[in-house]
């Protein structure tokens, strides 16, 4: 089994306000179609969730009922971009059925407590994608709070150890510095607990969805539940589909050890 | 707490394929906002769901892989319904959380055997108003099934005993024969078993959506679970607000004795 990664950011336009980007997606779907893998996708929200969740607090869980709005509204939101890539897999004939965290997983003090397993496991047994993305979850402590979609990888992985793991960003893979800002950025092939310790400080913070540190970390304990994970490039035509057969192709590779 | 079913013939378009009643929807959503009750709210699917469902024999389980794009496509239709109705409630200022049957329930041979009823405590407690819909959900034995609406009323009617349960159907309640095709047919204000065994063979087997026997024979059970179980006319403007808050309105009165 494959689990992939669609960062909201290969997948929505940036800069434009909920904005899908449709043709990347429909590509991505075809790939995924083509590469005809047992799958699990679980994609990002883009612009579709982090501002009004970000305008609403809703990351710091229930301090008012003003709030409430913004759960319903990001809930809303976020499924919208999810109809927009099930719609996608459709046409590219992909069977998936979609599994939204705020219906079925439960957090604690921020931390993923509870999601439901089975229901992965008997979608994949009947031949169909479950597919499920970042979202607004409640939260037994306080109230909701935002479930992320790297929170939902690190479980799925330790469930299903799989065959690979592909993070779909897009950058070709990890850099040394943000490729975006620094022209003597480059790109690590290999990426270990070494190279996250050799990091430059600056990196560890200039993420603004959360320290890139912090990913890799999270990358690193995530590969040893599978057999390889990758950062690849989605937005260059065929590296999803490349790598989900096996081929090598640019990105890097995270080995935790 | 209030259970409110809105039948999909009443937010829908008749004879428009996939087709929702905006107007309809957004004056309802309107009457539950001034209504102002802790609220359930279960909906339809309309043509959202039934043709497509048909098409694959989704009622009979798998058979075929072929069936799973009906699966995808089913559970697509009925979630773009769902968040057109949840766009209504946003308008309506309803903070509510939308909870797909296909997330979090499980039919074993076509009975509903779990539902998550956790998520609906706690988006109550919250503050929320949560909404669930028929849909096409995973089953233990039979791979996939038709999870209805009126599956999803009992069992939530049995979790939390409500004040009032209210059917908002598109026509004034139960009556003595079909409405649509019988001028003679009578409006029955109340309705118990006495009247559910006399009711004559024809009328037992009329409705297209399962027999309007079967209906009433559910919600006679139901209506030991609250205080007070009726069926109105959702389609009259007022109504369903006049129902939440105890006023007397024109409908069948459920009484199961």
């Amino acid at each position: 089994m494959i689990l992939v990664k669609l960062g909201g950011s290969v997948i929505t336009h940036k800069n434009k306000y909920r904005s899908l980007n449709l043709k990347a997606m429909e590509r991505l779907a075809a790939e995924m179609a083509r590469a005809g893998k047992p799958l699990v996708l679980v994609h990002g929200a883009g612009s579709f969730g982090h501002l009004v969740a970000h305008e609403f607090h809703l990351d710091q869980g229930f301090q008012d009922k003003k709030q409430l709005e913004g759960v319903a509204k990001v809930q809303l939101d976020v499924r919208d971009l999810n109809q927009m890539v099930m719609r996608s897999l459709e046409v590219a004939e992909i069977p998936a059925a979609s599994i939204p965290p705020s219906a079925c997983a439960l957090l604690e003090s921020g931390k993923l407590k509870a999601l439901d397993m089975e229901l992965f496991h008997r979608y994949l047994d009947l031949g169909m994608v479950p597919v499920t993305f970042g979202d607004v979850v409640l939260d037994r402590i306080n109230g909701f709070g935002i479930c992320s979609g790297d929170q939902l990888i690190f479980r799925l992985a330790r469930e299903f150890k799989p065959e690979r793991i592909i993070f779909c960003a897009d950058v070709d893979g990890i850099f040394s510095r943000d490729p975006n800002l620094d022209p003597d950025a480059r790109l690590i092939e290999k990426v270990d607990r070494g190279v996250l310790d050799a990091l430059p400080r600056t990196t560890r913070h200039t993420d603004v969805t959360g320290s890139i540190y912090g990913k890799i970390e999270c990358m690193l304990r995530m590969s040893r539940m599978a057999q390889s994970t990758m950062v690849i490039n989605g937005s260059v035509e065929g590296r999803l589909e490349r790598a989900m057969k096996g081929e090598k192709v640019l990105g890097s590779m995270v080995v935790g050890g």
